[in-house]
């Protein structure tokens, strides 16, 4: 504990004074509190089991809802509701891919978000495949007319889950290419790191083209259709596969943001947000994405509101509809837009270990950061200089009102083997890691909220 | 080496002079060159994208046996031959369940081989819930009338498989324990150690009960419904499943042996005979079953063949309809049985390390088992004082002709992770421990179709 001795001799005497409460003997005993929490995993649990899959937009998503409200009045919290809006629907119907010649077999598929319908009869073409999306771009406009294109990726594991921001292209825009070059339907190998029969789904985007037919094989069909192709290109031989995607536009639905607070000594001072995503995506019950986050904020916000009432109001946003275009987190950004935030937090990368912590705060806070760094220390938390950028679900309200923002990382070397799968189920949750998520959070949470330390953000130019 | 040399010096005159060919330097020399073979991979490679899932008795099963004739043909071995026989075929239909009340979702579902249909309309009952087949054994006769039984289990990893043979039953009798407590329809908890969403298939036992519809979910499901009983008992509410599964008979359709040999120098010395089986269930590949078993017993019967001319002849089956009733295996025992046959081996359990070898001989080929034991230690292979007993497929000849018999015991850690399921795809082999079970296999075969040693077995009693 030497080191934090340190950083804290070096902080502020007003700093002390407001983080009394929590001060580092308080933060010891906090964080070896939430390493015994039983909430996070409880909350994952039931979400996952009385409520299961919570599409956004569906009635399966109204029940989420009912139960959270429920679960957070349960829990102590105050201000509890349900804040509505409304969203375009989008919703999966039958899914078949079949190679037709010359290896006729079935292929695993799943339609992505957005895609359009083969119609009932289907649509069976020549398969062009591309290894790259670059090499899809690369060929002239036009010319996959009448073809399926098929792109597969390199995508490899990573801990800062960059990977996916280097390969999600390939299903975000990918389609809109797919079909500028004429193509009738477009499938991907899924966006994943694993090598299960389960196809990743996850929203695909068209650039300025009408919607197409768009599917995710999963890595082993994706591998085995690769291979026929080469095999196909050794003996001249067409590979034509057959694609059955219905899915539908259903039109505006409601759905809503959960929200409960732990409310502050001070109510002048400006709140802290702690977000995650109440919605799943329609294919698994949505424990790592993202029962699991509600599960960590909320657990931490309940330790604090256990420990005593804090100085500033702790908000917690259980938001709708995220999977399939931040709708909740939009609708938060601007309803609650002339609510007085002065920090925003998200989890929303399943429960694996936090392993490194990013800031962006004001100047003036350098010793509250310091703080925090350094009590984050005996969780294996180590400090990051890049800086902090929240969630999809607090990037609306962090950009109305030039919050300030700190990122607890989670280890996502197997994230994106679950991601968006029918795999993301209660099983794969490792409940001490999901406490040292609570830890973690308890630690920021016990800071943070004890401090009246300014936190505006200076103004952007 | 020093250990292989005891052994060898207590080896008869006669096996040194039968085993010249191969000897303890030309063992290491082949062995050497297995551990870098390439053809069990390529095997497994085109069967499972070329021909892609084989179910006995379906089309794909019979493109299976023109890919094979050709394959075996092509890699120069003898006297290759298609053997059919007839066989009863069932095949699958659609198989939805869905939790109904009290907590509404989908649980992924795959029927039992030998279901019976539940008709389009399915079937929705009250669950009735046993942690054992022992708790369901329990219950009067007629108790579980009107409603869906369903049984979980505590199968654990082990890398012998014996975890199968412990919680196989569930599967293998379970459906006849159900029917005969009067239940509509029956559930499992998939039989196999992995937490993804693909239920495990297999053939399902009924007793002398007519059969019923039977289902396996798989393991994250069956613990999500385990834990819907549990807070349903709790509540006093019960849990309700609508199971759709709507397979059927066909009634009898072809299938067959695919047979080739290396032709031995002396024809009168009974054959050693080398299985697996072709066919595999419909849901995969079937990369680990049991692609990868010919893929191994035929790399190393090449490898032998390659060397030159062996003294014995080596038959490889090719088994049809192993997995339905392993009716391969005993078409090629009532078939064969008049043939001489002086040993037989399958291997059937994936293709990941051999760890252990197995010894059924006679008492007088003491030094052949204690030569080959010696021979395998470089690989890693320990010996083991139980009896081996072969695989499915040549239990019959092996019964019919009272064989000798020697098993490479494959370890089964993440066997029951794949069996049966739609993940069992190409990606799962690890070509580098497929070698080793090429290079044990060769190890084997370059000295017992070298030795002239009498394998007889002593008459039973």
């Amino acid at each position: 504990m030497r080191k934090t001795s340190l950083v804290l001799a070096g902080a502020s005497a007003l700093l002390f004074s407001t983080t009394a409460l929590a001060g580092s003997h308080g933060v010891k005993a906090m964080q070896a509190k939430a390493l015994d929490d039983t909430i996070a995993y409880e909350i994952t649990e039931g979400l996952t089991t009385e409520v299961g899959p919570r599409q956004a937009g569906t009635e399966q998503e109204a029940r989420a809802r009912v139960w959270s409200v429920k679960k957070l009045k349960a829990l102590g919290f105050q201000n509890v509701r349900n804040e509505p809006f409304m969203m375009d629907t989008w919703v999966r119907g039958e899914e078949t891919a079949f190679v037709t010649a010359p290896y006729p077999q079935e292929l695993k598929v799943t339609a992505l978000g957005n895609s359009a319908s083969t119609g009932e009869a289907g649509i069976e073409a020549e398969v062009a495949y591309f290894d790259s999306l670059a090499a899809m771009q690369a060929v002239p406009d036009g010319s996959l007319k009448g073809k399926i294109a098929f792109v597969t990726h390199d995508m490899a594991r990573t801990q800062d889950g960059s990977g996916y921001g280097a390969f999600g292209p390939v299903r975000w825009i990918g389609g809109g290419v797919a079909a500028k070059k004429g193509a009738v339907a477009y499938v991907i190998k899924s966006i994943g790191t694993d090598y299960h029969r389960n196809p990743h789904t996850g929203g695909a985007g068209f650039l300025d083209q009408t919607p197409i037919p768009a599917g995710a094989l999963s890595l082993p069909d994706a591998d085995n259709l690769e291979r026929m192709v080469k095999l196909g290109e050794e003996s001249k031989t067409l590979v034509k596969l057959k694609l059955k995607l219905t899915p539908k536009n259903i039109g505006q639905q409601e759905s809503g943001n959960v929200i409960a607070e732990v409310t502050g000594r001070n109510p002048s001072l400006p709140m802290i947000l702690v977000a995650c995503h109440l919605d799943s995506w329609d294919l698994a019950t949505g424990a790592f994405d993202d029962g699991a986050g509600c599960g960590i904020v909320t657990a931490a916000a309940k330790q604090i509101m256990d420990h005593g009432q804090p100085l500033r109001t702790i908000r917690i946003l259980w938001a709708g509809a995220e999977e399939v275009g931040i709708w909740g987190g939009k609708a938060y950004g601007e309803a609650r837009k002339g609510d007085k935030h002065g920090l925003a937090m998200e989890s929303d990368f399943g429960a694996d270990n936090v392993w490194r912590v990013k800031f962006n705060l004001p100047a003036g806070a350098k010793a509250l950061e310091d703080e925090i760094a350094a009590a984050l220390l005996p969780l294996g938390i180590g400090r990051s200089t890049d800086k902090a950028g929240g969630g999809a679900d607090i990037r609306d309200i962090i950009a109305n009102s030039n919050l300030a923002v700190i990122d607890l990382n989670q280890d996502g070397t197997r994230y994106f083997d679950l991601h968006h799968t029918p795999d993301d189920t209660l099983d794969k949750i490792d409940p001490k890691q999901m406490q040292q998520n609570v830890a973690a959070w308890t630690t920021v949470l016990s800071i943070v909220a004890n401090s009246d330390v300014d936190l505006s953000m200076p103004m952007k130019e």
